[in-house]
């Protein structure tokens, strides 16, 4: 699955850009924010691409879960939110 | 709708055991958080209540928008997220 990762630094609306180019292929999408700030932006970005979709009459759900990252050799938990058409 | 307030001191466990509960009445559930802290609260409320439902052999989903709140007499916008079973 195609991953986006999601920093406190990202900008929402890029993120939520990059998500509909994703589901506009039919795949899901799996986006990954370490941190509140990251999660913050992560589902700022989730919610404005369902707003993208909805103008293209698809509705996006999205399956929050924890994961493990490595950054700089140093296990994270992760915020992993798969995101995806509803069928 | 069933409306569950998050802060940034919430404990996800608890928020995590307030949102099953409404889910197994069968209903759908309404989760708002306003700023970072809050809503990275809420994000590992919601993946912890999947935890908890996959046990029970439901799929949850969560549906992020934004939405405006009241607090204090100031208006601010939060984030406002529906959880609800797979059907």
């Amino acid at each position: 699955m195609d991953i986006i990762k999601v920093s406190a630094r990202s900008v929402p609306k890029l993120v939520a850009g990059a998500i509909a180019a994703v589901i506009r292929e039919g795949k899901p999408v799996e986006v990954q924010a370490v941190g509140a700030g990251a999660a913050n932006q992560a589902i700022k970005a989730i919610a404005i691409s369902r707003v993208y979709m909805t103008e293209a009459a698809v509705e996006l759900i999205c399956k929050p879960a924890f994961t493990t990252v490595v950054i700089d050799e140093v296990e994270k938990t992760a915020i992993s939110m798969v995101v995806e058409a509803l069928a």
